[in-house]
């Protein structure tokens, strides 16, 4: 256990260091500033650690991996970027937003510039699957844009399904997630059926993670979440916590819950009485069991795997995803 | 001639029919009808025509290469969406701008899906050199990033000089040019010495378009430029013809132009002022002049090439551009 965790924070840093040398003291700063910004703000880089893990396990190697995960971690950050312009966030990583720091064109520009850089990174790989690997990051692109279209429609739609909302989240967060294992056992030359595992593993995984953040913004320890609780409820966000307790609720309790969709539960009381009202629905041991059980479901796509150091860190990654508090 | 301009329209036809074929009812509505209604929006396909006949006159087919040319039409749109947030554009071809029309998100977000389906079009290539194209287009998209970066940078610039200028639009206007012929060239197998002809003369030829564009913005006749003239003027852009008028002007007709940089000039009284004021200085002269010597700086890097239609094609073309009115 101790030495998964030290191998996954020797990637992370090898990330953190690839990273740095991207950055540039090319004009024009406008741009590469912001860029440089975003991308020395930390985060726990799990997407790119994915992809050298998904090489690895296949039997490809690092040197050969680094640039296509840090290409993921790259259009991970432009997301970021500009979901944080869309959804008016003001601070992400406890820092300033790019949109907040700078302005908004600014944002709009690095974060399309992001995508240019995410591919010429992707593009220094040495492999003859590198096509297939520009073409599952374009796919990873296209779906992670239509999953913020789905999650910006979702704030004035009517009614929102939770088949509808579990479609959003597989666009939004898991497929990313998804296309960095599959970038990784590609560019690592890994089989069809391997490939194919590693690709179901990451989306399985990716969605316990996004339930598991839905989770965490209403029973989290707020030090240790290193925010306030309660940010998807005051701004209204339709989250597998709501929606299941919208499913549930008696009228009265209904009346409650359609005040957090007009964005009126605001203050820390109603945040609070949104919290309580969760856990008498029973809604938090729902999102539990959903996280457990994608978890599983991941670790169960493993098994047509070799039994090696690789399975075992894979099966261990996904219970700390499944225990993770911030 | 005329059968050039015949070829012309009939390659234009071919693009506008494969964007048609992109069209899609899918969902998410928000992010997909922006698409269409983009890409269904006419404009003069310059650049994938283009890619079409570098791809020709390499010897390439027609068949090949629609799928670059298309891509290529695609990520110029994309430009146009995010510039338009950026400039607060309400108008395009005639009709309102993305943003306008629906809101800065959508615009935001239909041009990041945008970036994803150029390269997803690109991918559709059948040759050897995909990788290469993957290359081109993201060299392409990164730099006319950086053009726009600069372009708003100058906004606020004190002073920005005419080579600082010439650099903005090479990134922002004849990138994508050089870009379109390049891609074609590769797709179409050409040798190392035609790719780079052919890649030169798109960069010229662009840069004669874009000085031709802020020339048009002062001489044109408005029916035939189908917008009003003295845009650039009202909106304080160091054009060309600015700031070589900058360079030419006394004391009293530098306060004057120092009103355009700050926006103060919006009335057509004063709009025509300026007109006057570039005519007295020369400026408009200067215009044509650089935009004669770049377009036979173009046509000289045919040279090279073989004396084929293709060839003649390029010259008339270029001439073209010289002559356009809208």
């Amino acid at each position: 256990m101790k030495s998964f965790r030290l191998k996954f924070n020797s990637y992370q840093k090898s990330i953190e260091l690839r990273l740095k040398q991207l950055q540039t003291n090319r004009s024009p700063r406008s741009m590469h500033e912001p860029i440089n910004y975003i991308l020395s703000g930390g985060g726990k880089r799990i997407r790119p650690v994915l992809t050298l893990l998904a090489a690895e396990a296949v039997g490809g190697n690092f040197k050969s991996t680094i640039y296509a995960a840090v290409a993921i971690e790259i259009l991970h950050n432009f997301t970021l970027v500009h979901d944080d312009i869309m959804d008016n966030a003001t601070s992400r990583r406890g820092r300033k937003t790019i949109h907040t720091k700078w302005d908004s064109n600014v944002a709009i520009l690095s974060g399309d510039a992001m995508i240019a850089f995410a591919y010429n990174e992707l593009l220094k790989t040495k492999s003859k699957n590198i096509s297939e690997a520009i073409s599952i990051l374009t796919n990873g692109l296209f779906e992670v844009c239509e999953g913020q279209a789905y999650d910006k429609e979702f704030e004035t739609q009517k009614n929102v399904s939770i088949k509808e909302y579990l479609k959003m989240i597989d666009k939004k967060t898991a497929k990313m997630f998804s296309v960095a294992m599959e970038i990784g056992a590609v560019v690592g030359g890994g089989t069809q059926k391997e490939i194919s595992a590693l690709k179901s593993f990451g989306m399985l995984l990716g969605r316990a993670f996004q339930i598991q953040d839905d989770l965490l913004d209403v029973i989290a320890d707020e030090k240790e979440f290193g925010k306030k609780i309660g940010g998807d409820i005051k701004e209204g966000k339709r989250t597998f916590l709501f929606l299941h307790a919208l499913a549930k609720s008696n009228p009265n309790q209904k009346l409650l819950l359609q005040k957090v969709m007009l964005k009126k539960c605001k203050s820390t009381k109603e945040v609070e009485n949104i919290c309580k009202l969760y856990k008498t629905l029973g809604v938090i041991e729902i999102a539990k069991e959903a996280i457990k059980s994608n978890i599983f479901e991941a670790q169960k796509k493993l098994e047509s795997l070799k039994n090696n150091e690789s399975k075992k860190m894979f099966f261990w990654f996904a219970n700390k995803i499944g225990e993770r508090n911030n």
